[in-house]
């Protein structure tokens, strides 16, 4: 049976959704953050050479990286309804939103976070030279590329409910957890009224709310 | 007709290598980087809200992001060999090598390259304190997730000719481009045979070379 190996409070979080809305079988490992920077414990990082999360195993499979993960899913799925297929009109704004959201938008909260623990991990007296630093990385490059896909995402969810149309589709469930985390580490939003409405329909729906019961109410500070 | 806007020695240039191994029919318009940074230049930053490369148009369609792009050209061209269908006992790897080398090999070529700017553009005297905090950065995050993909890759590469088999599929051409960079600005590759045969494979492929003869003899360090 596939098996979850759910790493609590981390981009798993829409594997777990991805599996609810799906009315899929499956099996839910649970993995409890560990330390003071709140990592994977060992048993997580043994399941696979890339000890990231999420990994999910279905027989002799094991299967780390989450578009990975969530195109495997959906191909199990065939009648699913979360996946255009290649004659749906919506199809490029799928592609294109699935794809920029991990390997575009996803970057940059991480690098938000690196940022601020370079900051914050160094001797008081060391800050302010890394803060002028840091500071002008944010600006010409994280804040910069960050506005302009936060612009776009706007822009289209004008136009419709969800990114891709109005239906939900995978997009949107990958896209979730990187609203929450970049609402709450980054911010930015407040002249986005149809992202924060994306946020809010996200928070909302049945059966990411089944999900966030099974993770634990869900902190993006705590990732 | 479909037109490959082509940034010169971007990402694009996988773009470049799919349409000339798949023997399509585009238009290739060419944009130099511009000023002491290699920019792209403002039309080319005009194309699109998101200005990064690379870039293609189709009719009414303008199409950011590598990956979108790949699918979106695989989509017209339905019986290429480039991308396992399905039932392929070959799919899981492909989606793996596919979406983590954007996802997770990418953003941490995209890092070491701020990592350097940060130190090299900052006055002499604040080098010292950035370049130790940068370093620390390196060692504990960078080169460690580096080097668990770069061992898996090896270890995958030990049993076949291609990342997901014994045949070329786009995911070795979305590869390429990051190995590529990869080998000139990060290394640690010395013990990887493995990946330096792939790079062999690459450099020497006949469709490859028909795309570095388009965009220019191709310098990573120039990115």
């Amino acid at each position: 049976m596939l098996t979850l190996h759910h790493l609590e409070n981390s981009q798993s979080i829409r594997i777990l959704w991805l599996l609810e809305e799906l009315g899929a079988e499956y099996k839910l490992e649970h993995y409890k953050r560990v330390g003071p920077q709140t990592l994977a414990p060992e048993e997580f990082k043994k399941l696979h050479t890339i000890g990231t999360s999420p990994i999910i195993t279905n027989g002799a499979l094991t299967l780390p990286e989450t578009n990975a993960i969530v195109d495997y899913i959906l191909d199990l799925y065939p009648d699913n309804k979360l996946r255009p297929s290649v004659d749906h009109p919506q199809r490029e704004k799928y592609l294109y939103w699935l794809h920029s959201t991990q390997a575009s938008l996803m970057p940059l909260l991480m690098e938000s976070l690196i940022f601020k623990r370079m900051v914050s991990k160094v001797p008081f007296f060391m800050r302010p030279p890394i803060r002028l630093v840091v500071n002008k990385v944010k600006a010409s490059y994280l804040y910069s590329r960050y506005d302009q896909i936060m612009a776009y995402m706007d822009e289209e969810l004008s136009k419709s409910k969800w990114l891709t149309g109005d239906d939900l589709t995978a997009a949107d469930i990958v896209m979730s957890y990187c609203l929450l985390v970049a609402e709450a580490r980054i911010g930015r939003i407040e002249n986005r009224p149809h992202v924060k409405r994306l946020i809010d329909q996200i928070r909302s729906y049945p059966s990411f709310q089944s999900a966030m019961k099974k993770n634990g109410e869900f902190n993006p500070l705590s990732v």
